[in-house]
C-alpha cells in the first residue's frame, strides 16, 4: 500500500535501525481512513477465503480489527487480552507471547465462549516481526479446534522472518506495507 | 437505545447486583454493528458541538472511537495508555484512575504530541459508572489545555452517581443506555 508507506516515511520514527514507532497513526493516535484503506486490501486479497471470525490481540490490533470487521459486514470481532496473572481459568485458552519490543513474555487469553471448533478465523494485528503475536493466536485457535483461513498485518519487517514461520504453518499472509530493511534509521520498502 | 438495552438484557451477566459483564459484544468479542448505531446517535446527539479530536482509553474504549471517528468524517482519535510503571515520561499527560471494577489505581498516559491547547475534545468510553476515568482523562484534558466538549458512553449506571460529577464540571454526556439499578441481578433501565 502506497498510502501506508507514505505514512510510516512521513510520521514513522526508526530508533536504532530497529524498532519502528508508529504512534502517529496506529499505536496511540489512530489514522482511521488510513486502516480503513488497510481493511479494504484486506478484503480484497482474501476475497476467495470464507471466514466466520476475527480475531486480534489488544490494544493496537483492536481498531484494525474493527475495520476489517465492518468490511465483513459487520463480522463478530474477538481480542486476546494480555494478562498479568497466570491465575489458571479453565473456561479460557491461553497462550504465551514473547514481546519483541519489549523483551517480556505475557499471558494471553481467549474466553472459551468466543472460539469454537470449526469457525473459520482471520487474524489481524498492527505489526509482525518475528511472528510470536501471531504464532500465539494461532495456538489459541488450535486449542479451540478453529481453523485460521489467514493473517493480516499492517506493518511486517520481513526481516525478522515472522512471515516465513507462518507460511512455513500453512498461513496465508498479507501485509499493508513490508520493509525489507532498516538503513541509516529508514524503512526500505 | 433500545437495541443496546435489548443486547445487555440478553447477553449481559449481572454479578452481585453490582457489576454488568458485557464481554459477548463489548469487552472481549465485540459487536461492530452495535457499536456503529451507538456512534450514529453520539454524533446525533452532539451535532451541535464542533470537535477536532476523539479521545478515549485502552482497550474497552478504542471500537467505540474507532465508530464515533468514521461518523466525524475520520477524525483522529487518541487512545490513552494504562501503564504499569510509574516512570517519570516529561513527554506524557499523566494521570491516575481508580478502577470500580478491579479495584486498584492505574497510571494513564498521553503523549503531549497529541494533545493540543484549544483543540475541541470528544471523550469516549465503554462503562460511565462512578466517572472515575472520565475524570481522569478529563484531567489530561486541562493539562494540555484541551477543551472537553462532550462524554459519550455506551452503559451507564446511573445510580453510581458518574453523570452528575461529570455534569458539574460541565460536561455535556450522552450514554447508549441508562441502568438505574439492579434487581435480582437484572438491569432496570
Amino acid at each position: 500500500m502506497k498510502l501506508l508507506e507514505d505514512k510510516i516515511l512521513k510520521e514513522g520514527i526508526v530508533i536504532n535501525n530497529n524498532i519502528l514507532k508508529v504512534d502517529h497513526f496506529l499505536n496511540h493516535q489512530i489514522d482511521t481512513k488510513l486502516i480503513d484503506a488497510f481493511a479494504e486490501e484486506v478484503k480484497n486479497y482474501f476475497k476467495d477465503i470464507s471466514v466466520d471470525k476475527i480475531l486480534t490481540i489488544e490494544a493496537s490490533g483492536i481498531a484494525i480489527a474493527y475495520a476489517v470487521s465492518e468490511k465483513y459486514g459487520h463480522l463478530p470481532f474477538v481480542f486476546a487480552r494480555k494478562n498479568k496473572s497466570s491465575i489458571i481459568d479453565e473456561n479460557v485458552y491461553k497462550t504465551e507471547i514473547k514481546s519483541f519490543t519489549q523483551n517480556k513474555i505475557t499471558n494471553v487469553t481467549v474466553a472459551k465462549n468466543f472460539l469454537r471448533k470449526g469457525e473459520r478465523i482471520l487474524i489481524v494485528d498492527d505489526f509482525l516481526a518475528e511472528g510470536n503475536a501471531a504464532m500465539g493466536l494461532i495456538d489459541i485457535c488450535q486449542q479451540a479446534g478453529a481453523i485460521v483461513v489467514g493473517f493480516a498485518d499492517m506493518i511486517e519487517k520481513e526481516f525478522q522472518g515472522g512471515k516465513k514461520r507462518l507460511i512455513e504453518k500453512g498461513v496465508k499472509v498479507f501485509s499493508g506495507a513490508v520493509i525489507k530493511a532498516f538503513k541509516d534509521n529508514k524503512p526500505i520498502f
